[in-house]
């Protein structure tokens, strides 16, 4: 599982992540990761998980796997196809990514299955409670009207990332909890932790900076 | 574009047809392509166009793609993404990965604008017309009863193809047609070209084969 | 079917247009309709379609229907039932409520099997053309950005309204053209008639007006 | 709130129970219920819920509320509205009417806002649990591959109906527990009861029984 604290990167469809731009963004990440013994995970489309599994040793992730197994299911995400390109983890209901209750269910038991390390996201302290019910790896909560934002979840909502911490242990004190939206700096990182989060789960931070490294390089000085 | 008649293979997320088992079958389809002169184009999941597109010749094609433009669309399948990866074309609207209308229409322009080749399919005559008003490359009819099954659309509902090629030749006579569902052998792709169509779109019928080599072999005796 | 050119309002779910409002604002354009010799429709919530059925005799229409048969459907809105709730005809597709394009083709089966009238939704040129084929009774092209605006479409995008017009007519010359999106005088529906168009579906302008009844006599007055 | 034990019947989209004969079903469980002082329910179709509510004294309930407020959203059920029409309760996330996770907790919070009563149904007992976080009224458990058939849950698969009880109080012993899928008789119910529910949800058990009064009596004897 990963270790923790850790900052995963989630590189969403955004241009500038998207084939040898991910592959570039994860070679960044693991360097920094390397020099600054700091954890960290980067997410990305499924047709890039082999390139950029091929090329760092950090973890890299699928965006999301359906609540399927192998057979005509013509276009939609295996688990096992992103476990053999290369990928260790995945995201689970995101919230562009919304499954319905069962199929999140299917998608942790499947990601069990198959030894596939998981975040299921969440969108409140409510939704957090109820994820936590399934037991997977982590929860993160993301509060949909922050993300993509200029300010970070850790200020704008403090008390979503406490509560979820609380809430999720409540049900399951071996889940563990991340945060994010609008997550930017090594500040908003540290203030993460501090509300008991085991990390963040950030996009647009990392993906739309001019200066990629040096933002990395600043989120893992918070940790 | 495709060189038609062809013969389309869509490998589905079958597990006979992920990852290093997707390859060997692009590679076979590959190499009687050579051999026989036949057009052939293999879709496959996302996470294996690449390895595919770089190891063989014949179009490699994407199972589907999202009404989406770069940006915020975690676990989507981004057209740019597919073509970066090495897909020269995409299904569209499959039975097993169907559409909203607006979104048929959306995808179609988004392949268009990155000069994706696509097949649309339908499940019946009134939406292969309706289709073809948007005037695609292809279309493929597909009667979503007979997917999978043991025979052939072109021995069970022989109208629907006939049908279809002339209804969408009513609208625009520029659009070509495949058909799919029970295709297995190269009486039936004969009896395709025979009703009409450009060519057949199967997935089990190859997939699901013991000898795979002998079925594309068989398949290519029918054009 | 419709006598036209007509005035279409769908209430949708607004506040002031559940229940005892729905049924004023049925009352509103049943007077109106009368005094004029306006030909008007109005779209209710499914719980509100006896209510109005029962007191107007303007013609009481759903907002919606679902691609299903009698059976077990859970929550979902026959066609069946609300016809014999009293309604008789139908929205199909609107752009709150999008369709898959097999199923749009099942919605207008459907309505024609149980002689429902139906207005199916577009949200541009080609969608429009690719309804046509269908041949429904009406297609509503409304540019869902446009939707609950000031601007009329018929001013906005007048070409969208004369494109729908030509393109269906192209396809089936039978099919008849509304158009909505922003509409609220008898302006805006004197335009869309000289635009082509056999009408107009609203919403808003109705719905959201302090004096309806002097918003509907205006509308009326455009025709 | 529903008094307790409770038989819940969802007469879903049935031929049978649609308009006047959902009306003469709800008649039936009326007279019985006052006859054998069994507290029963009745979850009829959206446009079947006034005439319902008008005509019988025990709870008449929809099948489904969408997870809206007031506003635009063209044919989706808007919780108000059932409420208006006469409902005092409803079904939320049906197996055949599944919802995304967020929107199961936005329903809930809609339904408490409004003091509808509520049934969150769930397909297992990890989905139960999940359920139970967010403290609605009650939960449902129901094997979707039970529903419809001939074995009573309470007979095919009895553990989860108790694992269900155990889990969903283990998070919050408030809530009250349900099953259903296969009820059909006096027994069914008994032993649901034995196995720690608080009554049944059935379906076609009643609706597609040619003597409705006597299945509905011989159901009532269980309890």
């Amino acid at each position: 599982m990963l270790k923790i604290p850790v900052i995963v990167l989630n590189v969403k469809t955004y241009a500038e992540a998207t084939g040898n731009e991910a592959l570039e963004i994860a070679k960044a990440m693991d360097k920094i990761s390397k020099e600054t013994g700091t954890s960290m995970a980067i997410c990305v489309q499924a047709t890039d998980i082999t390139k950029c599994a091929e090329n760092v040793t950090i973890p890299v992730w699928a965006e999301h796997i359906d609540p399927i197994k192998p057979g005509s299911h013509t276009g939609w995400t295996l688990p096992e196809a992103v476990k053999e390109a290369g990928a260790i983890g995945t995201l689970i209901n995101h919230s562009e990514h919304r499954l319905i209750l069962a199929d999140v269910d299917t998608c942790i038991t499947r990601a069990k299955e198959l030894n596939l390390d998981h975040i299921v996201c969440s969108n409140n302290v409510a939704t957090s409670k109820s994820i936590a019910a399934f037991s997977p790896n982590f929860v993160a909560v993301e509060p949909p009207e922050l993300i993509g934002g200029d300010i970070s979840v850790t200020t704008a909502d403090p008390g979503i990332v406490s509560g979820s911490v609380n809430a999720v242990h409540k049900v399951d004190d071996k889940v563990k909890v991340l945060c994010g939206a609008g997550v930017k700096n090594g500040k908003d990182v540290a203030k993460s932790i501090e509300l008991g989060a085991d990390g963040v789960l950030l996009a647009s931070g990392i993906v739309k900076a001019k200066d990629k490294e040096s933002v990395i390089r600043d989120l893992a000085s918070g940790l």
